[in-house]
């Protein structure tokens, strides 16, 4: 069953710009799974990697939701970020720009070379080249980790821009009206208390202060 | 029926701390909200504000969604935030801090004199003091405004604080462990394209972005 979302209000929103979506997914550091359980529905914030045609979310194989979605329940994938207030001259005009997606389907779990290639990605995604400088995972960790893939077939994205349009007789006013925008930043790095004091930062965590 | 989570790991995460939750919500600025429809779970981004003991969402009324939500379907909102990337000195001791709640419930629609009051706490929650900047809301304008009042009752929240507690045969190699912050920040105001050039500032947009 393909599931679409028919949005009940501003059709002009919807993008159906697969580069858009990837941008999105690529850019933010948590999404939202939901779920329908017998006790009512469940929103789950996870972490996850965009891998070309699909989302990978990341867990541990003793998470009894993992194994649900691993279950092959039926999801809904969320992801939004708000880029900046928009500031209109009445409390009406004033509103968001925006940029929302959500992705259905069931999710199937990784395993095998998949599964190492999909942890890499995984770790990259958060800190591009930090798979070059770590060692490799143990057989172990691997099967205490769960990736599951859910793919980017079935979507929608709504993104709100531009500036707030006021009517003209709060246009008159002498009120101020534009947006503020909200950004994402990276902070300075804290070592670890337990380092040795003779060990620098690595390029992953440079390159990344560096954006 | 109160429902529960049940974490199935690291349980030293919950927290029970009203204050906690209370910072958590003024401070994000996206909420999402869970349905689970006939067709399926649905999850939706919202904004919202804490007004006391309840969260106040915020729609149209032109949306079927919202007047979903109105007519008392049971949600489940959730809100996060990674503080924090906890890079460890392995793949597997690579994670995040962050902060998240769910809470469970069934909204009611406000009305009359608290629908009024409600607006203005949403608007100031996202620029506190713009409320007194701008003119009245119009009947009308009030009319295709939805705030839903979602109680503060059921809920769980999660924290992942700390650093990266890596195993002793890593904490002795050469590798770099710490964290590194994440951070919202606010930046240079746009002012609308049809702004008149006399007209500057408002104090609640200079605070915001003095913050």
């Amino acid at each position: 069953m393909t599931r679409t979302v028919k949005p009940s209000r501003k059709p002009e929103r919807l993008r159906d710009d697969r580069c858009a979506l990837d941008a999105l997914l690529d850019e933010i550091w948590v999404g939202y799974v939901g779920l329908s359980l017998a006790e009512g529905p469940l929103v789950l914030p996870v972490s996850f990697a965009r891998d070309g045609d699909r989302v990978l979310l990341h867990g541990s194989t003793g998470s009894h939701r993992m194994r649900a979605l691993a279950d092959g329940a039926e999801i809904c994938f969320t992801v939004a970020v708000a880029d900046a207030l928009k500031v209109g001259r009445s409390a009406f005009g004033t509103g968001m720009r925006y940029r929302s997606a959500v992705i259905f389907g069931q999710c199937q779990q990784l395993t095998g070379d998949d599964l190492s290639a999909g942890l890499l990605s995984y770790l990259d995604r958060y800190l591009p080249g930090r798979s070059g400088e770590v060692r490799p995972m143990t057989d172990k960790e691997r099967s205490a980790t769960m990736l599951l893939a859910l793919p980017i077939n079935n979507w929608t994205m709504k993104v709100a821009d531009g500036f707030p349009v006021d009517d003209s007789e709060d246009r008159e006013s002498q009120s101020w009206a534009g947006i503020v925008p909200l950004i994402q930043a990276v902070g300075v790095p804290v070592p670890n208390p337990d380092l040795g004091e003779s060990i620098s930062l690595p390029s992953s965590v440079r390159n990344l202060i560096g954006r």
